[in-house]
C-alpha cells in the first residue's frame, strides 16, 4: 500500500516523540507500505518565531513571515529523518521546492495550485520513505508561502489525492472524530465514520475544512486517529452505509466560537444590499459564513452576517468607509457570540430535527440569536456564554439518534 | 555605489542587534547605495539545532543536517527584512535557492559552482535592499547544501564578485585584522590594509580562507570592520603600496592550533612515498598543510605532516588501513602542536626575517617541530602550551617592522 500519514506538532514536539513516530513509521514500512509522511513545525516553534518576528515588527509582512515559519516544517522533517535513519530506516525530508508543491501568491493562506509528483516518485522508488515539510508552498514569484495555520492537513490529503494514495491516515492528539466535544459533553462518544461533507459542516477543530474539501473531491480514504494509541480512529467516507434508508442520523454537534455577528441596519435598495456587501468583503479576501436578510418594506432592509474574529476588524472598517454607496442608517457587531451545529448526513429527510434542537434550546432558555441550516446541518447562533450548556443539552437531545 | 555587506551570528543574535543593523544597512541605502547583505544565523542557533539533532541522531547524515541548519540563515533574513521595512526600507529576504547559488554535492563542505544574478538584480531594480541567506546552496539535485563553518563571507564575497559590487563589507565582532591576536599580545596592532595573500596565509579566524580566494581570484574590494563602530577596519587589496621598494613588510603574527602532526617511518620506496600517501588522503577530501620529508638513504626516508585535528582520525584509519601497500614501519601522531606564522608581503626578498624568527625562539627556550617557508610566509610548529609566549616574543622581535 502507498501511504500518505501526517503528524501534528505535538507529536513532534521533542526527540522522545520524534523517536516514538519514527518507530510508528518504520513499522508500517516495514509491513510493506510505501510511506510519504507530512510533518508540521515542533510544538510551539511556529508561535515562538511569530513572538520573535512581532518584537522587531508587530506589523511584519506576510511574505517575510512565510519565509520565517516554514523553517520550522523543514526542521521537523530533517530530524525525522534523522530518527528514522537511526532506525536503519532509507528517509529523507523534503521541503516544498523540492517536492514543487506550487500555490498561489497569497502569502499567509496560499491555496494549492499543483504538486509535481516526480521527486517524490523517483525517492519512494528508490525504497526510501519520503518526509514532507507540511503548511508550506512556493509561488510563481518562486517564493515561500504558507497554506493557512492547520494547513499541514491539508498538504497530506493534497499529496495523497495527486499521489493516488491507499490510505491517508491524520495522526494528531485526538483519537478521532466524536459526537461532541468529550471535554464538554460527558457521553460523547467517538464516531467509527463520519462523511466528508459531515466533516466539513462540523468545521471542527481536528481537521481543516481545505483538507476535507479537497478529500471529498479527490476521494481519498482518510482516517483520524491518534498518533500516541493505535486505536482504530474515525474512517472519513463519502457515504454512510445504512441499513435502513430512512434512519435519522445525526454524527454530531459542534461549536464554533470564532464568530463575529455583524449587522448593517436600515439599508436602501434591498435588492442590490447584499451583492454590495458581499462584494466589498470578498475583495478583502473575507468569508462570510451565516447571512439573514429581513424581507424589509419600502426598499429598506436590515442585513446580519457572521465572519470569523480575526476578519472583523477589517470587516467593520471597510463597510465603515463606504458607508456612502452602501447606503445604510446603523452599523452594529457582536463579539460574544457562538454557532452551535448538529450535522448528520441523514437529516436531509428529517425536517424534525431541527425542530427537536430548537425544542432544547427553548426548554433551556436559550435564546437563538440566528438560524441557518443546510442539508446536513442545523446551526444557531446564541450568546457564547451558553455554548457549552448548549451543546450538552441538544447532544442530549439527539443521544438516541446518533450514530456512531 | 553597490555594496555587499556581511554580518555575522553575534551581529544578528537578538532583537536588539538585528534592530542595530537594520539601522546601520538603512543609512548605506539612504546614502544611495544599493544593499545586497548576506547574513548567519543568530548567535547560538546553529549549535542548538546541531544538539536538536545531535539527541536524534548522533551520526546524522550530512545531508539531513544540512536540511536542518540552512533554516538558521533563512530566519535571519526574515527578521531583518521586518526589522528594515519597520523603519520604512524596502526589503526582501532571499535564500539560496531563490539566488540561485548552485554549489557542489558535497553535502556538509559544498563549494559555490555559480550564482544566478537574475534575481538579486531583479530585487535592486525594484529599489529593494536583498538580503541573502549565507552559508547555503543548492546542488545539483535541487537540495540544500551547506558550504562548511563561516562560509557566509565566502557566500557575501562570491557574490560580490558576480555582481562586480563597489566594495564588499565583512562586518564582523572584531573592528579588523590585527598584527597578532590583541588578546594575546598586548601591543598588537590594527593593519590599515592587509593583501589578499596574506589573509589566505594567516588562516585566521577572522576571514575564511576561500572567500579570501575568491576576493582574490575576482579582484573584489573588501573591507573587514565592525558590525558595532564605524571604525574604518581594514582594507583588503591586492597588493601594498610601498614608498620605498625595499621596505621590510611584516603584516601580522598568527598562531592557528588547530593542528595534528601525523608521521610515517622507515618508508620503502622514496620516491613515490609522498605521491601514495597524499593520493589516498585526497580521496578522502583531507587537506595537508605543512610536510616535510627526510632526504633518506637506501630508498627509506621519513615523512610527516599536519592535518586539522577533525581530519586526524580518518587521516589515521586511512594510513592504518594502507600500511602494506604504503610500506611504512611506524606510524605516530601528535595533537598537541600549534602552527605560529609571521606573515608579509614584503618578506619575499628578505632572508633575514626567518633567522629573526627563528632567533626569538630559540632565546625564548621554544623548541621548533617543523618548519615550512612560502614566499609570503614562514610558519613553525611548536607545543603547543608554548604558542601564546611564542606569538608574544616574535611579535615583540618584528615590532619595529611592522607596517600597519
Amino acid at each position: 500500500m502507498l501511504i500518505v500519514q501526517k503528524y501534528g506538532g505535538t507529536s513532534v514536539a521533542n526527540a522522545e516523540r520524534i523517536n516514538h513516530v519514527a518507530e510508528r513509521i518504520a513499522d508500517s514500512y516495514l509491513a510493506g507500505n510505501q510511506m510519504v509522511v507530512v510533518l508540521s513545525a515542533q510544538g510551539s516553534l511556529t508561535d515562538r518565531l511569530l513572538q520573535k518576528a512581532h518584537e522587531i515588527n508587530p506589523q511584519a509582512s506576510k511574505r517575510e513571515l512565510d519565509m520565517l515559519l516554514t523553517t520550522g516544517e523543514q526542521q521537523s522533517v530533517a530530524l525525522m529523518a534523522m530518527a528514522l535513519n537511526r532506525l536503519g530506516m532509507p528517509a529523507v525530508s523534503l521541503n516544498a521546492v523540492q517536492i514543487g508543491l506550487e500555490a498561489t501568491d497569497h502569502y499567509g493562506n496560499a491555496r494549492i495550485k499543483c504538486i509535481r509528483t516526480g521527486r517524490i516518485l523517483a525517492e519512494l522508488d528508490k525504497g526510501n520513505i519520503v518526509l514532507v515539510a507540511g503548511f508550506q508552498g512556493v509561488n510563481s514569484h518562486g517564493d515561500l508561502t504558507t497554506l493557512g495555520r492547520g494547513a499541514s492537513n491539508t498538504t497530506a490529503v493534497a499529496i495523497a489525492a495527486v499521489l493516488n494514495a491507499d490510505l491517508c491516515e491524520n495522526c494528531t492528539d485526538v483519537d478521532g472524530v466524536y459526537t461532541a466535544d468529550p471535554r464538554v459533553v460527558r457521553d460523547a462518544k467517538k464516531l467509527a465514520s463520519i462523511t466528508y461533507d459531515e466533516i466539513l459542516e462540523m468545521s471542527c477543530q481536528v481537521f481543516h475544512n481545505r483538507a476535507a474539501e479537497i478529500a471529498k473531491r479527490y476521494n481519498v480514504k482518510l482516517i483520524i486517529r491518534s498518533s500516541m494509541t493505535e486505536e482504530s480512529g474515525t474512517e472519513v467516507v463519502a457515504q454512510k452505509e445504512s441499513s435502513n434508508m430512512e434512519d435519522l442520523y445525526v454524527s454530531g454537534v459542534s461549536v464554533d466560537r470564532d464568530v463575529a455577528q455583524i449587522s448593517l441596519w436600515g439599508m436602501r435598495g434591498r435588492k442590490a444590499a447584499a451583492f454590495n456587501i458581499f462584494a466589498l468583503l470578498a475583495k478583502e479576501d473575507i468569508s462570510v459564513d451565516i447571512i439573514l436578510q429581513t424581507p424589509g418594506a419600502n426598499n429598506i432592509t436590515d442585513i446580519s452576517f457572521t465572519v470569523s474574529k480575526q476578519d472583523s476588524d477589517t470587516a467593520l472598517a471597510v463597510l465603515e468607509s463606504n458607508k456612502e454607496s452602501l447606503g445604510y442608517e446603523k452599523l452594529t457587531h457582536n463579539l460574544s457570540l457562538a454557532k452551535v451545529s448538529i450535522v448528520g448526513a441523514g437529516m436531509t429527510a428529517s425536517p424534525g430535527v431541527a425542530a427537536a434542537m430548537f425544542e432544547a434550546l427553548y426548554e433551556n432558555d436559550i435564546d437563538i440569536v440566528m438560524i441557518s441550516t443546510s442539508e446536513i446541518k442545523v446551526a444557531v447562533l446564541i450568546d457564547e456564554s451558553k455554548a457549552e450548556k448548549a451543546m450538552q443539552v441538544v447532544h442530549e437531545k439527539f443521544a438516541s439518534f446518533l450514530r456512531v
